[in-house]
């Protein structure tokens, strides 16, 4: 059983709100994230997989499927994008480094061929960062 | 003589837009980067400064000095701010890593005693980044 | 259930010293660390907490606050103090990376609302790091 | 119970190709990796033992031993090598990532005093690495 | 007058060799480096070019344009390569560090449109580089 | 002519003091640096030589060599060690980033056989570094 993480990058803006607060609440609860003009981050994502290693090619995942599944389902959707304006799942769902993780994860299990998605990594910044296993309480 | 380099980060919002092109023509130029709803990034500011060191305390310049000289002049105003909507500077100039790196030397010259300013660096990625030295064509 | 993990450092001074032990026995097992005038290292700590997402927000913790106790509880402590001389903790107990780690832990666990306190991970340098989930033997 | 990572470095050539596929068929399978000039990477290696700590030194293990065990039994044989044609677990076998996680655990399985290996991680660049428990399926 | 920095990867295979000298000599000079199976590095470029900011777009450079000029001249050439054998500067020179940033500098110079090719940065590990400027004694 | 840099590190205490002024003077200009305890940081050495490239080994300077001349002449001496209490030149000069800089040059030059000291960069912090170029008022 080996683990296999790779990473991403995406560039996206966001700001925090709760629309049953008020803005007094908002801003006490949020801070300067509460500015609703938005501000941007430049998220790594890490995403790891666990499976056992194909014998024919020293692999647990074809690498290149790998990229090209993030790409398509989390980097073309978040990337260059306001994720309270443009990305459905943060419509109502503040975008925060947690919820960001647990949104990644719903987009990506189940769909990476021979091998079970173990971990979703997301950094804000370089001092902050959010894992999700899938653990449900 | 030494240069003493001090770093700094903001997290902002912006997109590029040239009000004298049409839709088209902002698309082609700018591609992903022209989308009007913004992204966003982890800026690093590096500023260096030059100077004689004093001879009482070994220092250029006062490290706590200059911090609160960049919070003042540059980070209070650019992180968790959108840099088109709320810098004035970049209210009709595109905010690129150029012209980020260019707006930071005009902010801080002459603000920093007993020092000369020599360089503003700009990283908008890990992989891109912009100098400017106050040279003028 | 989410893990999320901040960031902070601090700059100390430490050496390694066992009072049971003759000058020679120090130096056989510290080498250059039993130097008693100290050496010092930057050290990167990361402390990990586990709780659910709090709906109203989208945290699991208030950062700020997360913030807020690992400058009082610990980088206030640490940071630029000698670790031997200054910390009541390592009065008889050698600084090491791991027994930081095992220190950061006693005073941070059961001070943090709402999580869990799930790993502590202390970096003397980037290439050395010791990490403690709470475990006893 | 104190898990306590150390980091190495090694730069080697390698290759992949399965000996059983036509010349296609290895293309398809690794493209550009498979070219059988060879390319390289510099390596980093995480490796974390498991132990309690020794209360007269405060170490899980003497850091001067595990650094001499790493480079006896991993960095001598695989630094500044060809893994492909001279270290004898690539053979006949593709030094991927994983199958080098595998192969490190191996070396070191048993070689260090009182101290359990715990994990082995290989990073083949910044954005790519694997993790290896000694689990098997 | 701005700096523009760009960064690039490229991995691949090289080893040293003087085909004047006896093998005794290359080992002598070259130590590890002179294995003839090669070993390998995950090489980083940067690449500074100057010039001034067109006030229509911000931008000293299209910076898709510029990495893909790096792409075409630079990383497709080098990258997943084995240098001595398949990069034709490199059939009868030494792919030092020195040696691959004067020869990136001369696969560049001139075809980066309305900017001037500043410095050529090489990082052959994160503790080794070499920069050149185009400057000949 | 090429640059070349070579990094390097060492581990040391060091705090800041002006012998003619009062504690209160010290607290004051130096804050928790004044502290007499010591506290430490892990530094980072970037030496910049410049030279042409020896077309027989396609070399600025042996790197061997290179790396052996920093350990004896600034990481023997600086590391592991206080830098106030063991190191000369901090007898009565302060240690801080800037005179470490020039120290570390008046140590390295006319060392380097066949290339001129170009530069020392000296990192306290990754946010904090100094630059000396042998240039004097």
């Amino acid at each position: 059983m080996i683990y296999l993480t790779r990473k991403a990058e995406f560039s996206s803006a966001h700001f925090y709100f709760n629309p049953l607060w008020t803005p007094d609440q908002n801003l006490a609860a949020f801070g300067k994230c509460a500015n609703p003009n938005g501000h941007g981050h430049n998220y790594t994502l890490e995403v790891t997989v666990a499976g056992e290693v194909d014998p024919a090619t020293g692999f647990v995942v074809d690498l290149k499927l790998l990229k090209d599944i993030l790409e398509r389902e989390v980097v073309s959707v978040y990337d260059h994008h306001h994720l309270n304006h443009e990305v459905p799942e943060f419509a109502a769902t503040n975008p925060t480094t947690e919820n960001i993780a647990v949104a990644i994860w719903t987009r990506l299990d189940g769909k990476i061929p021979n091998a079970r998605l173990h971990r979703v990594r997301v950094y804000e910044m370089a001092d902050l960062f959010a894992d999700f296993y899938g653990e449900t309480a």
